[in-house]
């Protein structure tokens, strides 16, 4: 593997050439790293060096740069292409597997997809416009459809044989076993191929019991299949059960990683972004922020009303209007928590819908064992402020009490609505991750604060208020 | 694939069967089902019932039970071993990969497990004692040791012979070439050895450029090899570059899982649970939240203290209390957004630590435009809740203005200190997932009320204060 410090050296010498115009040593270079090495050195590139280094690799070697390319991502490997001719783009496209050329195309401008796509589809490799077909994010659209399937009588010796003719660099770890009529009947792992005798017919030595995905099965099915069975690629089948294409573990591991950032940019409280965070345009990356953030404001308005509800006792009480942000923040944090494992253990399958009474009543004894905790902690905070510094006036204890009986109630409702929240936008259908750290501490925050001034009211009574 | 409705059967079935005593049909169906799906019937029987269908499979396919057991998690397969004698547990665990027999000894009560490894280690199969003296999350915990290997001198017609001779159900795609000291020098896919004639020779058709891991390496960086490098499985050497075992792409799966995890567990502002939700205990999953809703709460206690500071002007001014909660959550919220966008762009790599400055460059423009477009709505809100109901007095729109001017600083700062904080924790070698949403928000809260008040203090000087 090129370490870091080799990479470095890499860049540099890239970046001397380019500026030089010493092509010969540059390409001597470029073609000694590995696709996914050329990848990484392009991102290190600017947008000019990356594109005359792409530029001088494909008049050398078409092949590999489009690989580079690919490694790259689609949303930095279609803007390499931008600038050239439809035609160009269509003859670059077809050294990629269709999988790999359909990322592309989507991040295409709008034109010149158009045009590459109508180009790709006169050439009859229609391969490309026909996975566009299905939609994003299913089998369909992911699947590679050059697959190697074989008839049931073919021997073992002739499936080497074709194995031999078909070439090709994609993962390539089984065989697949079809009828007359296409449908999957089979499939022959290679290992298994190299060990049995070469007149051996596949369909004496092929596993029938395959494991296969629907063409409109989503990608996150997908991705469950291929983990739990432990294989390296999955054939895809339509609703005949013909054998149509396969997806290999590299586009999986792509998959789950796609979906957990999606989680994990939507449990910080903004929309999936759907590009890497340096692709992202400006003002899309402000417009995806922007939607849930007004919502959660217009949400959080609703503590300026209730606020104003208790506008009186704060003004007999100001004391308690100091620990307005104490108190609601905790139910934030408690909610946070809870929602953040909830979400993650729904998304695995850990949990299922129908365990929310179980997590209910769990979260339920958590939340009181935190809040009683957090209780404890103002308490004593509050005592000490008062003999150390004399605080909190002649109701001191009466404040302590408020404030930590609130605390046990809305960290207790926090931590309910955090763990709930998930199971509730599951069951509308919705992403349980929607449920993010800003919204429900934005809910808890509302209710927080009518928690705390009716505790208050109750304590505080015929002293204070 | 088996579907959900056919599962549904099947667990029914199973239950029945068990409460019959029906032992024969039980078993049929048991051995039908892929350990995969086995497993996942496990999930849904009762703690009792899923012991009784275990003991049952034990006695008759022990090897067919235990990978069910394995593909059940370390965690519940453990304790589904747990109460036999530790002679019975040696020996079944022997049916597993070392790698997985690993996994469920570290999961058994202490006093077993030591009796355990101490039998393995009488019994020359001492390989699960030796991946345990291997740091946790390396390469070396991680790896089955047992690895095909053959000399370069070895032809190919004689690795199909070895390979015959080989066994074994785990994954497998690639024999490795090492020389007369174990060195790993090469690499040969099965495919290739299906393409060649039986008297080439390993060394004349195997790849030299072999990517490998360390075995002291991070499970991170094992992960990050596979994926860049579309690798199935990829050899872990030693110092010396000796072949000492192999990480196959399952594993890289479930790492990859973990990982994110852990993040998600962390950005929520817990610690990781390290086990699945529903597998901690009780008290367990209380301490990993307590710890940092603690440290949370202590922090968010200067807000008592910085409102404590302004107590002045809020009696003079009660109106500014009831706007805290909204200015002080919205810094949180754009903070917590900032704050999961890098976290996971690190995490992907998709920027590295010298990127920060770029990234707080975007970030500020970012919190401006976030912030003025909530001063905005906040101003609308506040203008119009005066025409319409009079609520804020004489001053509304010096109020307004406060409100207004405030966000945009608080969100400004929200925005910065999120997306900077990650950086900060990285820098300082701790995992970036650490600066939670809690986290931010607590930061944010305090600072936040201090940006308000100021404000305050400023535009409403001579009038409310």
């Amino acid at each position: 593997m090129a370490g870091r410090k080799n990479q470095e050296v890499v860049i540099t010498s890239i970046r001397r050439f380019l500026r030089m115009g010493a092509t010969t040593n540059l390409l001597n270079i470029l073609e000694k790293e590995r696709p996914a090495d050329l990848a990484e050195v392009f991102r290190h590139l600017s947008d000019r060096e990356r594109r005359s280094a792409f530029d001088l690799l494909v008049a050398r070697d078409r092949s590999r740069a489009m690989e580079a390319l690919s490694e790259l991502g689609a949303e930095s490997g279609a803007s390499l292409l931008e600038g050239r001719s439809a035609e160009d783009v269509s003859k670059l496209l077809a050294e990629l597997p269709p999988d790999d050329a359909v990322g592309l195309v989507q991040y295409l401008p709008g034109e010149l997809a158009e045009t590459v796509l109508d180009l790709l589809h006169r050439k009859d490799s229609s391969e490309v416009v026909e996975l566009l077909q299905h939609a994003e994010n299913t089998a369909g659209r992911l699947m590679n459809p050059r697959v190697f399937a074989l008839s049931e009588e073919t021997t073992s010796g002739e499936a080497v044989a074709k194995l031999q003719q078909a070439g090709g660099k994609e993962l390539f770890f089984y065989v697949y076993v079809i009828d007359d009529r296409n449908h999957l009947v089979g499939v022959v792992s290679l290992r298994r191929l190299l060990l049995v005798a070469p007149s051996a017919k596949l369909r004496d030595i092929m596993t029938s019991d395959v494991i296969s995905v629907g063409i409109d099965s989503d990608q996150e099915e997908v991705a469950k299949l291929v983990t739990s069975y432990n294989v390296v690629a999955v054939p895809v089948v339509d609703a005949e059960n013909r054998l149509v294409g396969t997806i290999t573990v590299d586009d999986v591991i792509d998959i789950i990683k796609d979906e957990t950032t999606e989680d994990i940019q939507k449990i910080g409280g903004s929309e999936a972004l759907d590009e890497p965070y340096v692709d992202t345009p400006f003002w899309t990356l402000v417009k995806k922020r922007a939607r849930w953030l007004v919502v959660l404001f217009l949400g959080e308005m609703l503590t300026a009303t209730a606020m104003g509800y208790f506008e009186k006792e704060i003004a007999r009480a100001v004391v308690l209007a100091l620990f307005v942000p104490l108190v609601i923040s905790s139910g934030g944090n408690s909610g946070s928590q809870a929602a953040s494992l909830i979400i993650r253990a729904l998304a695995l399958g850990e949990v299922k819908l129908h365990d929310w009474w179980n997590v209910m009543r769990r979260e339920i004894f958590s939340g009181l064992a935190l809040g009683g905790l957090l209780g404890v902690v103002a308490f004593i905070r509050i005592v000490s402020w008062h003999f150390m510094f004399g605080s909190y006036g002649d109701n001191w204890l009466k404040i302590a009490f408020t404030v930590s009986i609130a605390l046990v109630g809305v960290v207790m409702w926090g931590t309910l609505s955090g763990s709930m929240l998930p199971f509730v936008m599951k069951r509308l259908g919705a992403d349980p991750a929607a449920s993010s750290a800003p919204f429900v501490a934005t809910l808890v925050d509302v209710t927080g604060l009518i928690i705390y001034f009716s505790v208050a009211a109750i304590v505080l009574r015929g002293t204070l208020l």
